[in-house]
């Protein structure tokens, strides 16, 4: 990961020592929620980027509030971003995580489900110590995630055109990311106006995050990702080079495409693999993703500006944003 | 199911009402949810015993509450329960809940996923809508129930003892029935003491319950319940009567019984259902079962006395309690 990444950094211990007091419970169950945060009782901490609590705890502190007042908000929705990965895992049968074994991989179906329900409660209950009116906005939230992950099944089933795809990407994703930038601003006590402005954020922000992972999921590293190349193809997702491609093609090649991808539920020939990326190869919808990325990248760094921060504060919100898009992984 | 079923009458209306409020959203999601609940679009009202929630309103109301202002906590119990059947049915892989298909096995394991998710967040919704304290308790009891069902799922690689059973029946069945009655209780703002023997009622309800729930799950009638007999045999199920058969078996036996329950995965011989089925006879399990549940009962009954209810009160809740441990279904 290139450039600066001082506002994660800034937070991380904070954040870690929330974490493992919300998940300190003393049943086996806790411990397979520490472990798929990346605090397991018996290995070195092996934590996420921690992006949407940090993003809680900048906005929080840079408008004026405490870091303290506002941990328990960012705690909450790290779990509950922490709590959709688990049941997600298992929705995807993906059976790694972040390098590690997914929950689902390693203890079972059930015991994942029961995992996910636990994280989710405890996430509640997290926000509920910030205040009744955080976790009544987290609830809102998760139920908008949860809607936008169901949206995203239904494309299995069909092609989308790439509104239909926004939409759900400012549901599945853009949510939390909403979600998390005004709750900083809400307990530091800014007014509505400026709460919009965050959330216009946290949407711009979600849009760019989550086409940056598409764009990854088909030309990433591998190794680096620790999944194979094209990965998002081998799984037939319909993520955002796909939708793209699907509308830019010509009659012919849509219809391979469909046909392709018409189930899911199969697994693919490796010359089909082949094939998909070459179309999106020759329709440049690589250049074009970034392209969009970049736009979405822009017009956050422009909402920046119109917010109430300091000069450095601006400068460092920026370069997070700007890492987030250029990262590869 | 026969005797007088007058408290649960007297809110279904109000319940129902309440229920349909709650999950009115437009979502395909949100469809699913009110098919679980037997509130389906196009179908006639289904709904369950909405057990949970007759509680909280009948104690509300009888310590001096309104109705209208417990509402949002009987609602929100019941949704808690209602994810948890969700989950617990794709973690069992029933495809039969109250006579129709299971979420899971109409729309498939991951969007079932899902519609649990979001009934869980919507019921902690309601339960701010109520009160925060309210919401609180509500994940507290949410937290054990999920920790009873992971303790359920692990006797599935182990005998265990008649006191580890209860102890995992207080928390997956139990944590429910004490949250109903004690919000209730709280709702009417009656002191910590009674609020404390109205958990101990919950407590011990949720173990009459659960065991006449464990008796039905061998000897009840398959026609009534909609499955076949000893399904629970089937399912080597380490319920209630053979966690007691475990005990007083002779060596003999009791390793058989250990060899046959060995793995839950496998599917089980006629043989071997017909040989569990002839032991638990034999032990006389049945009759054991039958006179716990009757102790249970007679606690649950001493408690409502102490109780400070009017004696029309506490007659309608003992009926309730009467029903429900001699129900056939």
């Amino acid at each position: 990961m290139s450039g600066r990444t001082t506002l994660l950094d800034r937070y991380r211990g904070t954040i870690e020592g929330g974490l493992r007091r919300a998940l300190a419970g003393p049943s086996p169950l806790d411990a397979i929620l520490r472990y798929h945060v990346g605090l397991a009782d018996a290995e070195p901490p092996a934590l996420g980027k921690l992006l949407r609590p940090s993003l809680v705890l900048f906005t929080a502190e840079e408008l004026g509030a405490t870091v303290e007042s506002a941990l328990p908000a960012a705690v909450a929705l790290e779990l509950v971003h922490g709590f959709s990965l688990i049941h997600d895992d298992i929705q995807d049968r993906d059976e790694i995580r972040r390098g590690r074994p997914a929950v689902w991989a390693r203890w079972g179906i059930a015991e994942a489900i029961n995992a996910g329900d636990m994280m989710h409660a405890i996430a509640v209950r997290s926000a509920l110590d910030a205040a009744p009116d955080v976790a009544r906005a987290l609830l809102e939230a998760t139920i908008e995630m949860i809607e936008g992950q169901s949206l995203d099944l239904s494309f299995e089933k069909r092609f989308v055109t790439a509104d239909e795809y926004l939409d759900m990407v400012d549901r599945k994703t853009g949510a939390l990311f909403r979600c998390a930038l005004r709750s900083g601003g809400r307990i530091a006590g800014v007014d509505e106006e400026v709460q919009e402005r965050l959330e216009d954020l946290g949407r711009t922000v979600g849009r760019a995050f989550q086409i940056q992972d598409d764009l990854l999921g088909i030309w990433g590293d591998g190794d680096i990702l620790g999944k194979p190349t094209a990965s998002d193809v081998r799984r037939r997702k319909k993520s955002f080079p796909v939708v793209l491609a699907h509308a830019k093609a010509g009659d012919e090649d849509r219809s391979k495409l469909e046909r392709i991808y018409e189930d899911a539920e199969k697994s693919i020939e490796a010359v089909d693999v082949d094939w998909v990326v070459g179309l999106l190869d020759r329709l440049d919808v690589e250049g074009q993703g970034r392209e969009t990325v970049r736009d979405y990248l822009l017009r956050a760094c422009g909402i920046v500006d119109s917010l109430p921060l300091s000069a450095d504060a601006r400068g460092e919100l920026k370069d997070l944003i700007e890492v987030l898009a250029r990262r590869d992984k």
